[in-house]
């Protein structure tokens, strides 16, 4: 490609939406174009991008196992209504009526379309296993699209189903589908870790998540730095910290704490580790219609909620926040000041592991600027009803496999494998015959990637002040040759066009800059779209029989012979 | 691609609903299935093939200059208010809201968009000329959606945008694309052609469409086989068939004609050719609100009205015909014995271009069963008030270039060119800088292919009574072995593998049914399918030393010596 034949438009600022630095970099890049709230065109460059990230997606998708087809965008509700998620997935599905009034929904997934297509085309237990795969737009009437390709409404995903005859044979093909994406995400040049997950709204009974590590990401990661124990936040597990209660050895006593509304507040007014303290949360539930139903969860001070966890516990599938209203009527008092010990009307009470260990703690009097000390279960108020993981593990913490302990960081979800059961295969009545001629259920299995997400991940890993750092692998060209003087230097010109032409002959994606632009504002570009190899040919170094080479990654050039700058640009894009 | 480890699913019957061949062969075959009205899943085998096109457009779209991107499928309404398109496009405009309220478009075309595009991107005449190309998801809410993949909702189009300083720089820009159509539907191995096009609602000042010849097409193309002249009927040119009007002959006689109320009746009750008769028809505008105006257009008795050609009359843009009523209160008479003497009320009269010249013709006499014959222009009514060309030219009429006589076929339309001028560009209020530093408008074409399109002309262009004849360069693929006692002869099996390895190294794209079928079964499919090669491997071949080639469009298999089978396919495909 020739830069004078093709597009480049990039800019000095970033629109002050984009908040992330990908989305900033992308567009200042010239990569992609905002047409509406989280819809975005994809410029030449972007898409040379996008097409990358797929073509090693579907490469390796197919060298699974896995049959490219293509689902329909516009899908009817029929379907979405015989699943049940035509209720329950809420605002995000986006529902369209065709002129008829028909309804229809832009697919955000295809379960249910892959789903009844199985059922039509799987009859016997010889077809299996299948596994079908698309590369398809999707859209997700997020409430508040932003950051750019990281979380918009019009994206592209591939996602896969597997279809099998018994679980045993489901695992398999979940755990090939595992394999694939660790050599999608490593081929593409990205640092990434595959944790455990929450399944979520889309179901099913286990699931990991490929997170491409970004101190940006939106995600926590636990692992284990000694061990392959890694998992998210969302669903690491938090052991008890106190291997058993301690006899009480304090005094209950209603302590002043005027103003002290927080643990932290509390714990320096009182001259306390926050560990002594315990937070109070508050949360309500309709097990029937009019009726609501107070829980109190109770935290040590320094611990944060993990609302996953909390949702899991039997009761509270359904929680909200409680109001505040609801608070003064069951405590008594305002949120501040609240605890366990005599609340005015009864609430359910839930500790956490470590929190049902504690003995002399300090919590809530349920009377505005007072605290309990000395506080002690089973003396001074009854043993917690439900003790149970409730809170986000923190780095430090011993490690669920039982070996060393936790770190955190933080990640960018990619991708996301699922094992679905029969969730979808039950619900569609989704069955073949097995061997001995009966109709059994289809094992299910669910596989995304977000293609687009990717190029945005990819740079809010790889980026630095000038620029995208794009790994070889997706940059949207791997070389630029830059000529110096291409409009006054015949050598120059004929040295560059030689180059280039001979690394296109290799297969190398190259631009030639031939739009005679001056060298700083035509490096700054190059920079900025983050090509990872610039060869610069000039007159100067072309009397010395060199021409330049810079790594993107790298601070400084290297000259390097004229005859042999073929070889050493190949050689060097080897090593990135 | 071996067929244990893929998707096939043939079906012996096509669903009731499917009326044309490429559906019926299509669904059979296991290429499409449908989702709804005009949605259809791509299956793997019909993947392929939307694949195979799509790579053949892509490539010539590059090497004609064309950059690639890709504007989303959800678009903003403001920009199609912008241009007015949100106001005349119709129901086939998918309008839809998200969950804002704010209102949003599937897209149909991306005018709108990529000259939203084109106003903020492009500054400088130095930027031009540009062609901006995205192979999309389209959507067009067909009132009565069929054909399978002819006419259906959800689809996928290529469609390019070229930008120019001027007029002169966009013809060549629309010659450009014209060039790369020719080379496109050549390599796509269809019969096509290339044909002046009525604008329509895209609008714009001239176009070509690409027709693949199909007697089943919907379109009927007017041809001159001694010169280059085409053209879709709705725009060929239709001279006037007598050179000059003969003086009058007859005298003008109300003749009864009972029961005679078509032309063919009328010719045949009177013994008189179907050529000395004139059909009436009756149509009506609304020149202002509440105001009906009544045309009457005469076309000779063996002619057909071609309602586009009618439409570009002076005051009939927005023509209906008329009801009954309305003809009966203008005409004093019902339908069938209508004529231009003598109406109850005044109404405005247009003759066909050879009309305008006949002599002691026949025709209604506004009186039920009555004709007049011996009637003359000038002497019995006035001379008609616009002469036109208003009829579908007929296979033997003069060719509009002057040289020999026009032959009709019919096609399906795949590909459309426009010049567009300033259409949207002056909507959008698109403009550059040109030499001089002053604005000016962007001219603009746009050139479409309908991919999905292409897969179900080339059926209708390439079928036989076993199934799918594709070209090979869109065939799902080019060769199927088909081993003849794959599960218990390993010498078949080793043969087979043998030569499916050697082919797939010589980048064939190769298919091993290695599903052990009955060779009669497995014939039947691949014939269905459309697969352009088959080789088969029999232990009675092998025993002589040899394997069986088929090509799908010959009667007869050949015997080819195994130990020469690689070469003897690579040639044969050379051929297809």
């Amino acid at each position: 490609m020739r830069a004078s034949t093709y597009h480049l438009n990039t800019l000095k600022e970033a629109p002050s939406e984009a908040e992330v630095v990908s989305h900033q970099l992308m567009t200042r890049a010239g990569m992609i174009r905002k047409l509406a709230g989280g819809i975005y065109t994809y410029m030449p460059l972007g898409l040379k991008v996008i097409r990358k990230i797929e073509a090693i997606v579907r490469d390796e998708m197919n060298a699974a196992g896995g049959i490219e087809l293509l689902m329909p965008v516009v899908q009817p509700a029929e379907l979405w209504q015989e699943s049940g998620r035509w209720v329950q997935y809420g605002a995000e599905l986006l529902r369209i009526k065709d002129r008829h009034q028909r309804d229809f929904v832009l697919q955000p997934t295809s379960e249910e379309v892959i789903t009844d297509i199985a059922r039509n085309e799987i009859h016997s237990y010889r077809q299996l296993p299948l596994n079908f795969y698309h590369i398809q737009t999707k859209f997700r009437d997020e409430r508040r699209p932003r950051f750019g390709l990281m979380r918009g409404r019009e994206f592209t995903m591939k996602d896969a189903y597997s279809f099998d005859r018994d679980e045993a044979s489901a695992q398999q093909s979940y755990d090939k589908m595992y394999d694939a994406y660790m050599r999608i995400f490593s081929r593409l040049g990205l640092e990434f870790r595959a944790v455990a997950a929450d399944t979520g709204s889309i179901g099913g009974t286990r699931s990991h998540e490929f997170q491409v590590i970004a101190d940006t990401g939106e995600d926590l990661l636990a692992y284990n730095p000694d061990s392959q124990y890694a998992a998210n936040i969302e669903l690491a597990e938090a052991p008890c910290l106190l291997a058993e209660r301690a006899a009480p050895a304090q005094t209950l006593e209603a302590t002043p704490t005027p103003g002290a509304a927080k643990c932290e507040d509390v714990a320096k007014l009182l001259g306390l580790p926050l560990e002594r303290t315990l937070k109070s949360l508050v949360l309500a539930t309709e097990p029937e219609p009019g009726k609501v139903q107070i829980w109190l969860l109770m935290l040590r001070g320094d611990h944060e909620l993990n609302e996953i966890k909390a949702g899991k516990i039997p009761g509270l599938a359904d929680f909200r926040f409680a109001t505040e209203s609801e608070i003064v009527e069951h405590f008594g008092c305002k949120p501040g000041y609240l605890g366990p010990i005599g609340t005015a009307l009864p609430v359910r009470v839930v500790a956490d592991r470590t929190v049902a260990n504690m003995a002399d703690f300090v919590c809530g009097a349920n009377r505005e600027d007072y605290h309990y000390t000395g506080a002690n279960w089973g003396r001074d108020l009854p043993e917690p009803e439900i003790v149970a993981d409730l809170r986000n593990v923190v780095a430090g913490d011993p490690s669920p496999d039982g070996v060393g302990h936790l770190a955190i960081q933080r990640g960018i979800e990619v991708g996301h494998v699922f094992f679905l059961g029969t969730k979808y295969s039950d619900a569609l009545k989704a069955t073949f015959l097995d061997e001995t001629g009966k109709p059994a259920t289809l094992q299910m299995g669910c596989y995304g990637i977000g293609i687009t997400r990717i190029a945005g991940a990819a740079i809010e890993q790889n980026h630095d002040g000038r620029g995208i750092l794009w790994p070889r692998a997706i940059a949207p060209f791997e070389v630029v040759i830059c000529p110096v003087g291409w409009g006054k230097n015949e050598t120059v010109r004929n040295e560059a066009v030689k180059l280039y032409d001979e690394l296109r002959a290799r297969g190398v994606d190259v631009i030639l800059d031939d739009r005679d632009a001056r060298p700083g504002v035509m490096f700054a570009e190059w920079e900025l779209i983050g090509v990872p190899l610039r060869v610069t040919v000039g007159e100067r170094g072309l009397n010395d029989g060199v021409v330049e080479l810079q790594a993107r990654r790298e601070s400084d050039a290297v000259k390097i012979p004229v005859e042999s700058a073929l070889n050493k640009v190949l050689d060097k894009l080897e090593t990135l």
